[in-house]
């Protein structure tokens, strides 16, 4: 018999719906908000399903844990070698893609079809028919090609494009064109129009966007950051920019969120933030992925979206 | 043996790529952007190539004429009824509907990912953390389902929302989930996300956007018309946007192009206007267009997107 804790700001949500899912096997669900208040509810847990941020405060306080399910791709608060890890951890994988691509190809399509110019136009009252630029043909490049960057590789191949991925060794995803690993990097990045990171926060990722690999990009090309913010070398990033040797940048990441007051990214030109929303967790598709690993849990299979703690991801 | 006459802004790079294509049975090819220009070259010429708007100029003066084929979609300006129509006219099709998936997914995008409110945030320096929307699980519905139609529902489709499609009774295209016809219009309305209209200019479309259907759709609705303006009652969606019945417009067409200074499209709000450059006539595209239709009548094969003057399209 298994004993559920909902660690999330949407507890009451997530509750009724793993309630509605009447799963088998089920002594105790309970839920909140707070992890103090969490452990007034019980410390004989054995599995905790919430954001990693809350999850952290209660590790200590649950003897029997046995599994934590993340509500979020990224679990850098469960990593750090101070805590635990007598536990399995697994994470949210699969259920980001498609709220990915509306992300990455709305702000490339935004980019292309001059939505900005068109409407400075229509302020200005002028009749404004310079040409769009267009997907179709353009190169993409994905840093990281796990099930994010498969779905981008998917979408991108719907609007005509060429892709590139670079992946540690894997090549699973037949919807990339070529490629590339290791010192491959800056063939990798050569001519690309878009450059996307959806790279985790490792230790082999950190500031890979630097200024080597950005002056491999065109001028008119657009960099979307949606993996971890330590995966670039902000200083370099915003010289690019300054300097019109990048067309365009997204950010949905940052070193440090909230970004602080004083950093120069609020007044980087051709810059856009998104203040990580860029693929909220949804709780009706996060509930689904806590049901299939918890009926995998349940009859004792290996569960899914396993996160090993040493790689990080 | 076959003499043509290229009409365009563009001709000089249609007559390249006309020439590269070695055509067989090609006595004569000739290019202008002025029709007075053109008629110097010759009067000899049985195929024209080129804008509406141009070529109409030229028709009373070419006695052999016996084809033109069109680079836009919309030939309006060879149907007035008291020019000449003793010739086969074709019109450029299946060359927009990318540019058009790329025009109307990445409005539909900039409004669900709040593009510009999170710019707004930006300029004001606040980290906005509100939820953006999704395209996922949304209803469009498409008033006209010809090729453009066509893409537009597989793009949809890729987007994970439901389609329906609005027409006189064509039911050919399977990425439409529901079709309506003739008096079912208030029902294809009723309640959708998003309605794009790609209809053209004819009797049974002109002002088919009214206030009776702005009615039907929810507030939250977006409307963007890529077909032509005469499609739209431009007074009852002013009234729509401006008291908030309707979430946002996109125009890219008008029932007078250029828009008068005085229009008030110009003032009003959550509007906009993309100035006929939706989707934009290609060389590259459009001279495949015509390559394949010349093949078909060097051969004595029918021509294909044959134009029904009557009909207008």
């Amino acid at each position: 018999m298994a004993k559920v804790l909902i660690l999330s700001r949407d507890a009451d949500e997530y509750r009724r719906l793993l309630e509605a899912a009447d799963l088998p096997a089920l002594e105790k669900l309970a839920g909140s908000k707070d992890p103090a208040e969490a452990l007034a509810l019980g410390n004989d847990f054995d599995i905790v399903f919430g954001e990693p941020a809350l999850v952290r405060h209660v590790l200590g306080a649950l003897p029997n844990l046995r599994w934590v399910q993340s509500i979020w791709a990224g679990v850098e608060p469960l990593l750090d070698p101070s805590q635990r890890r007598d536990y399995v951890l697994t994470n949210a994988r699969g259920v980001f893609g498609g709220l990915m691509s509306e992300f990455v190809f709305g702000y490339l399509l935004f980019h292309e079809r001059r939505i900005f110019q068109r409407f400075q136009a229509q302020q200005e009252m002028r009749w404004d028919r310079s040409s769009p630029g267009t997907l179709r043909g353009k190169t993409i490049g994905l840093l990281g090609v796990g099930s994010i960057g498969a779905h981008l590789a998917h979408t991108a191949k719907q609007f005509g494009m060429t892709v590139r991925g670079y992946t540690r060794s894997s090549e699973s995803c037949r919807d990339v064109d070529t490629y590339y690993h290791g010192s491959g990097l800056a063939d990798f990045a050569s001519g690309l129009d878009y450059l996307v990171s959806v790279l985790p926060n490792t230790t082999s990722t950190r500031r890979i966007v630097n200024a080597a690999l950005l002056s491999r990009l065109p001028a008119h090309a657009v960099f979307i950051n949606v993996g971890r913010g330590m995966a670039v070398d902000e200083v370099s990033l915003i010289e690019a920019l300054q300097n019109g040797r990048l067309a365009m940048a997204v950010l949905d990441v940052f070193e440090q969120e909230p970004l602080p007051p004083e950093h120069a990214f609020w007044q980087t030109p051709n810059l856009f933030m998104t203040f990580h929303t860029s693929a909220l967790s949804l709780p009706a598709d996060l509930s689904q992925v806590f049901i299939g690993n918890y009926h995998r849990y349940i009859s004792g299979q290996s569960l899914l979206h396993l996160v090993d703690f040493a790689c990080g991801y």
